[in-house]
Parts: C-alpha cells; structure tokens; sequence
C-alpha cells in the first residue's frame, strides 16, 4: 500500500465536495433557510481537511490495483461521513447514525431513508440529499476521471473496480476522454429530465431533486408519498426517463459516435433489459387489473414500479407491499437483476444474468457431448472465459455476503425474516425501500444501531461491486510497500 | 439418445422395486391390515411391466452420459409413481397429487410431507413410506451399481450424475466393488442404529422407522411430533446418528481401508461440517437459553435440530418456527449449506461452499497481485480448475431454479412470501419442514396443485444434484441417435 497517494487522493476528493456543497447553499439562500449555515461550514471544513491532506505532493502518481481498489472504497466512506454531518449540525437529522445512512444512501443512490417525514426537513437538506444521489450516480467512473487531473496506468484498473458490471466492448482505452463523453450524456439527460418536467408543470424543485433521483437510480423524494401526488403524465415522464437511464451508457456513446439509431438495440443486454421490463409490466397488470378502475391505470403503476425497482431507483406512486404475492415475487426477482451494467442502477446486472444463464446451458450441452469445447457469446463476440469466471465468482460473492448479512440482521429480532430479507435485498442492490416493515410506505428509522451499519456495509458493497470495500477487510492490502 | 437402453434399465429398476415392496407386505402380515393388499397388488404390477420392458435386450449395453443421465432421471420418477400408487389404492392417501408428492419425498429423503396426521395411517403405509427414504438415501450411486447386473463405461458417468456432491480422491474406478463397500457401511451403520434404539426402549416398529429416516438423512417420522415424544437419551442416538450419516462417506471409507482412526479428521470437508455444527449450536443454545429449564436442555435441543437441519434430515424435537429470528436465520443458512459431500444429505455440500468460499479469497488476493496465479486446494491437493468452475456454475443453477420456484408458488397468493420462501429451500435441499405455513408442525397438505408439482421437481433436482431433471428438458437430448 502506497499510503501518501490514498492521502493525496482523498484530499481531492474532499476538495471537490467542498465544490459540491455549494450548490445546497445557494439553494438555501433561495429559500431564506437558517438550515444553510451547517453547509457552509461543512464546505470551509472540507475544503480545509482538503488542502491539509493535499499540501504534500506524493513523488510518484502512478498506482497500482491495491491502491485504487482502496481509494475507491475510502472516497465513498470519507465523502458520505462530511456529508452527513450537514444533518446532525442543522438538526434535520441529529442523530449521527441516522444521518450517515441517510448519506450513504444517497451517494450509492440507494434511497433507502430514515427520515419518517421527509415533508418536515428544510429544502437546503432536502436537495443535498437528492444532489448526493446525482454525484454518486454515474458512479466514480465519470466523478473521479473527469475531475481527477491524472492519468497513467491507473485508469483502466479504476475502470474495473467502478464501472457497474462487466464491461464489453466500446469504452477504448483513452479513458478521460470517454469519461468526459458520458459525463455530457449523463448532463443532458439530466437536463433534458429537468425541463420536461417543468414544461409538464411541476414545482421546479421538485424537478431539480427528482431528475437527479432518476439520473443517478437513487429514489430519494421529496414528498411523503415519493411520487404519489404527481400527475399521470408527469409519473410517465419519470418511468421513462429512469428506464433510459438504466440502459447501458455504452449504448449511448456507440449511438453517439455511430449516429446509428439501431445501435442501442444491437446491445443483447439492452434487448434483454427491455425485454424483461416488457414481460414484468404485462404480467404484474393481468396480476393487480382487478384492484384499478381502468386497464390504463394498472399498466401505468405497473410500468412505474417495473421501472422503478429493475433499475434499483426505488420511488414508488402506489404501495406495491399491498401487491398479491405474485407482483411482489417478480418485483424481488427483479430487484436482484438489476439494470445493465454500465449504467447508473444496481443489481446483479441483466448482463451478468445473460452470461450466467448461458454458462448454464454451456453445461448442459456439455453433459449432452463430453468432448465439445464451446464459447460463450455476447453480442455475438466471444466473451473471455476469465469474465464467465469472474461472473461465477462475483455471484458466490454476493450469495454469501448476502446471507451474512441477513444473519447479522436476525440478531436483533425486532422483525420478521420477511423484513430482515427485503431490507438486506433493498440495500445491497441499491434499490430503496423492500416489503414489510421496510416496505413503500415505512422507512428504516427502527432498525437498530447494528443492523443500519450491517446495511450501510451493504450499501456501499452493492454499489462499489463488492471488491473494493471487501478488500479493505483483507489484511495483506494494507502491508507497507 | 438409445430408447432401447433406457427401457431397459426402467424394467430392470421396476423389477427391484417389486422386491422392495415385499418388505412393507411382511410388515402387513405382522399387524394384519388389510391395506397390505395394495403392496401385493403393487409388487405385481412392477414386477409385469418391468418385465415386460425387459423381455427385450439392447444389443450393446454400452451407453453414454446422455443416457445415463435421462435413466437416473426417470427411474426416480418412475419408481416414485409406482411407489405412491398403493397409497392410493389403499386409500391412505386417497389423491394421487398427494400420494406423489409424499412418495418422492421419500425417495429424495426428503421428508416434506402433506400428511395432516401420520398416526392415522396404518403400519404398512408408514414402513412404506419410511423405506423409500432408505432406498433413496445412498442415492442411485450404490442403489443402481450394487443392483444392476452391468458394467463398463457409464459407470463413472452415472457417479457423476449420482454422487451426491463434488467427489474428491478416494472413489476408484472400480465402481462396483467401491459400491458394495458402500454399501456395507451404508447397511452396517443403519443396524447400528436400529440395535442401540431397541436397546434404548424404543418400539420395534419405530426403530425400523427413525433409523431408515436418519440413514437416508429423510425426516418422516412414524408419530405426529416426529422425535418429540421419544426419550432425551433416543433423542441423543438419533442426533449422532444423523451426524454421522451427514459425514462424507469417503471418509469411512478410508477408515475402513486403512484403519487410521485419524483418517476422518484428515479430510478438510469433515473438519469444516462438524465446526459448522458446533459453532451453530453454541449460537443456538445462547440464543434459546432462556426458553429451556436448564443449559442442558437448551444444548440438547440445540443439537438436535442443527444436526437435522445441516444434514437435510428435517426431524424435531421442539418448534422452532418459535424461536427467536436468529436462530431461525441459522437454520435457514443450515438449510442451504447441508451436509458433506458424498453422504446422504442434500443441501449445496459443504465442500462446494469451501471451495466458493476459496474462489472468493483467491479473487481477492488477485486484486492485490494481478500477475499471479494461484490453485484452489482442497484436502492438501491442488482442485482441478474444472471443479472450481463447475461449482460455479453449480450455484449459479441453483439460484435460477431456486428463484423461479419461489416465483412459481407466488402465483398461488395463498402464503406469505417467507411461507413461500422456505417452502422452496426446505424441498430443494431435501430437507422437510420449512418456516411459517410449513414450519416443523405443520405441513405441505394447503398447498396448491401447482405449487406441490413445483415443489416435486424441486425434490428431484436438489437431490439428484440439478442436471439429471434440467437435461430432461433440453430437446437436444431426445435426438435418436
């Protein structure tokens, strides 16, 4: 471990919060809010620690595996703690506990809340809670190599600890100038959301705080119902935009530099996704028509929910815990796979689903002619068998951390094993609220002091594709080089 | 495929199940029930249509995996439908749906049942329905190569098919001697049991019962708290014996060839289960302390059910769908990891999550050093990487099965999702008992039709290690070839 370039590195990263936090109070000027002071002095403080930690230079500015692997993890550790203590010094949320979770939700843009009113806390708070969600959206891959001024071999192995998922394919070497393409992809969808929701009517800070909810797949709202009280068309607005944003950005960039519409759906991970999104929505409609006046209105809240759940969002317009078993049952199934890889949602990733269902079949093949050797393809290329193995191993990975942490959750036993299940689903995936006791409408402010940091743990595990914050755990990383 | 073999092989199993069934029609006599009739009528019936099936011999009895895996396949479930029919014709279990599910719950030495209560049914039926757990216990491995007059070049493949479990070293190709040591060991541990349960002052007729149960780590029981009513001192031989019949039986075999006391310590699978076991019951007993009079009960109890649980066994002692969310979430985790391989348990196998669990550290380490190479080793000895992949795509298969039946029963909406939930992991592990609606005192009986021919494949795959059941469903296979 080379400690001086963790240093440097995470003394930038406070820096760029102290940038970041001054967007919340401009904001709080806006609405005259007394809440906005704990902003300001949380950005003079980052920017302090910032400089403290940046004043020396490390020699060398190359880094290896250990190292990022360890700045990655770190970053999302150090900017949700000052992010937090807004909350606790503002009294929006005293409790420190509560405020980290609440910020570490935001950065994984998980959305999973302890707030029991969310209506009750200033607006200051409310959009830094939303903001968090945006930055942590496109993950570290844009936020720190377009901001980052380095380069050098480092890059790609960032690329592989923080891209969401497997990557195949487009984004080439030349790292920062990707970064900085779907930085722009990512800005103007974000922006293209923000004006079409203000064209549709709505309050322009609710636009602000659901766009970057929608951009980063976060699901922090701003009213009790999340998107509830929003009009038909106005849900319609967000389905659409969220599912788009849980699309490969790959796709995106291809569309972008091949000006060939058709490129998105040359994607057999982006036919996938829309694929199940479509089989989702039919399914759960014939399952909830009975309880909607109209069939319009079933394949409209169904449509939301698919949406919002598959690409790990999490808002919600109607309680689906209320949902026949069967809904909920497809709901958690596709709480677990997730949006593509390389975009901004959680989950397993419909690609990892692709590659782990053809593994399958590879082996039944195998059994039918012994002898056979066969690849397996994505998008018609062959995928490397180290990827089809990494795939294996990152799902043995997620299968045991998951039952650990539900286990860790049982120690409690203040809920049932439903609750305990979906929580720990709802946080590892970076989705939001679950069933039960965490369901829609309910929050996670019961939990006890362990089990929110188990879930945190989950949070940021989920998020981080595991590695990163599992490594911090191994011992050997941390030995002097 | 080559239809001519698998036919005969069917006849061959029917014929052995004729024999099988006149065990139950000794019972009958003993205690003169006139639903003995049924067996006769049975034992018939199989030995005709074997016959029949048999009258005509292939030409070459030489087959390959494909048909082997079909057969294995077929003849559980062709045994198991002409196993559930007396039940039928006896009136004991008057529907079929019914008779079925209880009949491969017994072969797959399951022990799920939807019986409302067992002690109302006669003798026969009960010995009937405790023998097929025996059968089925050792598997199709020693079963099939022990019975059929057959060698040569599917053997091996049929041990893969069969064994329950990664096989590690000892098992030589000469399968058949192999087989009968097994069996012996299989056979002399079984009157083990039934000699030390007698000389406890248990009823004859139970000890034939409990012992076939724990031999075929099964879990029907013979009275309507299955151990409960049996004294602590029975309660303590069945929990060794279901340990021990959860032991890898490479080990004992090796013991017996090399008569180093030592031997069963050196395998690294037996060293994990039996920390597993006793780690478990530590966490138990602290956690249900307070319920019981005494540390001993607590301990004892304890033991009982993690030693059923972990070997997929399923019998109780107490409720414990009462006790507190932490050690039901131990169970839960018991369920999923069961017993060693190589034993009659089901479960994932414990030297399938010992090699996950190394996979995951290896690809830790990698991060750190990305230019090196590591093996997995097991027992001291490097594992093929063909073993660590295939685990790999062992779980990833288990996972999409063990989802789509919990989707699969939601269509019901008649349980909760936790119903649901281990309704699935308690058949697919060959387990027994669940939580909730099919927790240990109640049972399978509510359950839709649809919900018990899912929860029947899921006994069948689970126990017959996937493959065998999934390859049924590849058109591939049916090819004439």
């Amino acid at each position: 471990m080379h400690y001086g370039i963790v240093r440097y590195v995470l003394g930038l990263i406070l820096k760029i919060e102290a940038a970041l936090l001054v967007l919340p109070v401009l904001i709080g000027l806006i609405y005259r809010e007394k809440e906005t002071i704990a902003f300001v002095i949380m950005a003079v403080s980052c920017l302090l620690v910032g400089t403290l930690l940046t004043i020396r230079k490390p020699k060398k500015l190359v880094f290896y595996a250990r190292e990022g692997l360890v700045i990655v993890a770190l970053s999302w550790v150090i900017i949700s703690i000052f992010g937090a203590l807004p909350f606790v010094i503002n009294r929006d949320i005293p409790r420190f506990t509560d405020a980290l979770f609440e910020t570490i939700s935001g950065f994984t843009t998980t959305g999973a809340s302890i707030l029991l009113n969310v209506e009750e806390l200033s607006h200051v708070s409310l959009f830094w809670r939303s903001f968090t969600h945006w930055v942590g959206g496109m993950g570290v891959i844009v936020f720190m190599l377009a901001i980052l001024p380095m380069a050098g071999g480092y890059n790609a192995q960032l690329m592989r600890a923080e891209s969401p998922g497997p990557s195949f394919g487009k984004i080439r070497p030349k790292v920062r100038e990707t970064a900085a393409v779907l930085y722009k992809i990512y800005f103007g969808m974000t922006v293209a959301e923000i004006i079409i929701l203000l064209i549709s009517g709505m309050h322009w800070f609710d636009t602000l705080c659901i766009s970057f909810g929608s951009a980063g797949t976060g699901g922090f709202g701003v009213r009790a119902d999340s998107c509830g009280s929003y009009t038909l068309i106005q849900q319609t607005i967000i389905t659409v935009f969220i599912t788009l944003f849980g699309v490969n950005f790959n796709a995106y960039y291809i569309l972008l530099l091949t000006k060939d519409k058709k490129a998105v759906f040359k994607s057999e991970e982006v036919r996938w996704y829309l694929l199940i999104i479509a089989g989702a929505i039919a399914a759960i409609t014939l399952n909830i028509r009975s309880s909607f006046e109209s069939l319009y209105l079933a394949i409209h809240h169904a449509a939301f929910q698919v949406a919002s759940i598959i690409t790990t969002t999490g808002f919600g317009t109607v309680d689906f815990d209320l949902w026949p078993e069967f809904s909920k049952g497809i709901l958690v199934l596709l709480m677990f796979i997730g949006a593509c890889a390389g975009s901004t949602g959680g989950g397993f990733k419909v690609s990892r689903v692709i590659i782990l269902a053809k593994s399958i079949y590879r082996q039944l093949i195998q059994f039918i002619y012994p002898r056979s050797v066969s690849v397996i393809k994505l998008d018609g290329k062959t995928a490397d068998e180290e990827i089809v193995t990494g795939v294996s191993t990152y799902l043995a990975t997620y299968t045991f951390l998951f039952l650990a942490s539900i286990l860790l959750l049982t120690v409690d036993h203040r809920f049932d094993l439903i609750t305990d299940f979906t929580a720990v689903t709802a946080t590892f995936n970076n989705i939001g609220p679950g069933l039960a006791a965490v369901g829609p409408t309910r929050n996670f402010a019961d939990m006890s002091t362990l089990s929110k940091y188990v879930l945190m743990f989950d949070m940021l595990a989920g998020r981080l594709e595991l590695y990163p914050i599992l490594m911090l755990f191994v011992p050997r990383i941390w030995k002097k080089n």
